[in-house]
């Protein structure tokens, strides 16, 4: 048999991370590119010189490349259809342009929080489990479902919105221009616009007033962590009400799911027991059947190479299959 | 080949509703029997008994049986775990008392609304589907979920406790110990807690007073549907208020798994359009993706009959796979 290369990459709005693994799923490399926000084709074409560049071997040799992107993903058509992230990628057949800059077929695309969750079935926090869930807490909160070791896509490509799931009518509000979703208490817009909030209530320490009056625009939720750290009592109860929020989201999908566990990634979940501890105390509380309310709620971990790894491990199993097709 | 009897049988807590089908699907005979809440295999002898009274050719013959219970049923181990409404049936070996009785090994157990999605599925309102979410309105909640055209039973068999999903933090009160499930707002118990809570709003009808009054300890939803019907301001906002709490579960489910289809059934779902456009309303709203907004929410068609028929067409498949072992 030839020598075979399996490239992920994730598209972010900024950066098109990427890994360069061999057959058997060893990791030989991994960089990043910039990302152009207004030219798909271009940047896949330097996706591709910037591997061949890193893997001279991969001139001659078998190559199977997997791409993950935000937005809603077709992995039947390949094509990019929303990407609030990406609008300029909007309507881009992703599938093809690999095709044109790699020179195979063997080209496999998928949601970015779908490639992070089936990054982290294959080689992280999900390994062993059948069925799983994954939040990934950033600018906004994404999901993602494994049912029986597959993605679930859902009708048109839809599922693992778990962000805008409602937690309370009329509540806080979310950048979808509803109120009440759990993006609007746990992701970083949302936290930050909460960690302003409370300087106006009497109960804040002097502590949290000051760092959000210091920081002003650039306060970020790390900056809230770093105070949670210290043992500022308002910075803890910020984090637990955002983590009673999450267990809330993660005790309905455990309801209605009965996921093996419960993957928590992305930036914002950096701040780990601080959020995880009471989204575990609501699932253990919320969740009806006994052996739900065990469901092990978990870090990712596999770090912000976690949607490159899926996607190339949706890669690799798309070169299985060829590999079985025509044997 | 031999002729073929399907028999579908559905436990409840006071009758067992059977059916029994001929090998194309065909319902020949439907009838009932009480439970015995005490004696589950002297139930199920007794179901196989009236079985070949009304179908003498069934002795003989070839027969396959699914029976569908209400409670934590493991397909794979054939157990009944926990029943709220068969204590006494709890732990038992359903799939040995039907070998028993009816003396055969093709025997299927289902939950019970996995048993009426899974009917809807090949008989009802969910024909041509591939993903569907079941909720069941009764005096609990119950749910089923439906992913590639097979029922999804999730870790240890806990999936579909849908009823459960928190829709407020310190809601409304459960059965359940908790505050704030879908129960609470949406099964009869519920319900009927709430409208007897609306005659101390002065805004309530002096219609909907009496009624509650008059009704006393046997006011059901029955009761206050007709109200609505009539058109009664109270009774019409009392159903709204209803069914934006079910829409707001039905929306976080289309966001998080993308159905094809939601499937309402149970007894209150009979106060239908009532119920069903405020939740519609919700999930034209609080959905993020645009095909997932117009996620179809429909009625259940199969009535009280849903889950027998269900249990005999998931019976039907272990007669197909059977017969694909030993072709």
């Amino acid at each position: 048999m030839d020598q075979i290369l399996v490239v992920g990459a994730d598209v972010g709005g900024t950066n098109v991370k990427f890994v360069v693994l061999d057959a058997s799923g060893r990791r030989l490399r991994q960089d990043d590119i910039r990302t152009d926000p207004r030219d798909p084709e271009g940047t896949i074409r330097r996706l591709a010189q910037a591997v061949q560049a890193l893997e001279p071997t991969a001139k001659g040799t078998q190559v199977a490349v997997g791409l993950a992107c935000a937005g809603i993903v077709s992995p039947v058509t390949g094509c990019l259809d929303r990407s609030p992230n990406l609008p300029g990628w909007e309507g881009c057949d992703l599938r093809g342009c690999l095709r044109t800059a790699f020179g195979t077929n063997l080209c496999t695309v998928a949601n970015d929080v779908n490639a992070a969750l089936y990054g982290e079935y294959r080689h992280g926090a999900g390994r062993g489990g059948e069925h799983l869930v994954m939040i990934a807490l950033g600018t906004g909160v994404g999901g993602g479902v494994l049912v029986n070791g597959q993605l679930h896509s859902g009708h048109a490509d839809g599922a693992g919105e778990i962000g805008h799931m409602t937690l309370q009518l009329d509540g806080a509000p979310c950048t979808c221009g509803n109120a009440g979703c759990l993006e609007a208490y746990c992701g970083s817009v949302g936290l930050v616009r909460r960690a302003r909030e409370l300087i106006d209530d009497p109960a804040s320490s002097s502590e949290w007033r000051t760092m959000v009056t210091d920081r002003g625009a650039s306060l970020t939720t790390r900056d809230c962590s770093l105070l949670a750290e210290g043992g500022d009592a308002t910075a803890l109860a910020f984090f637990a009400a955002a983590g009673r929020r999450l267990g809330q989201a993660v005790a309905s999908l455990v309801n209605a799911l009965a996921p093996d566990r419960v993957i928590i990634g992305g930036g914002v979940a950096q701040a780990g027991d601080l959020f995880l501890a009471p989204c575990r105390e609501m699932v253990a509380v919320h969740v009806m059947s006994r052996a739900g309310r065990e469901t092990p709620v978990v870090a990712a971990e596999l770090g912000p190479f976690a949607a490159a790894m899926g996607a190339a491990a949706l890669a690799a199993e798309s070169l299985a299959e060829a590999g079985e097709d025509s044997p």
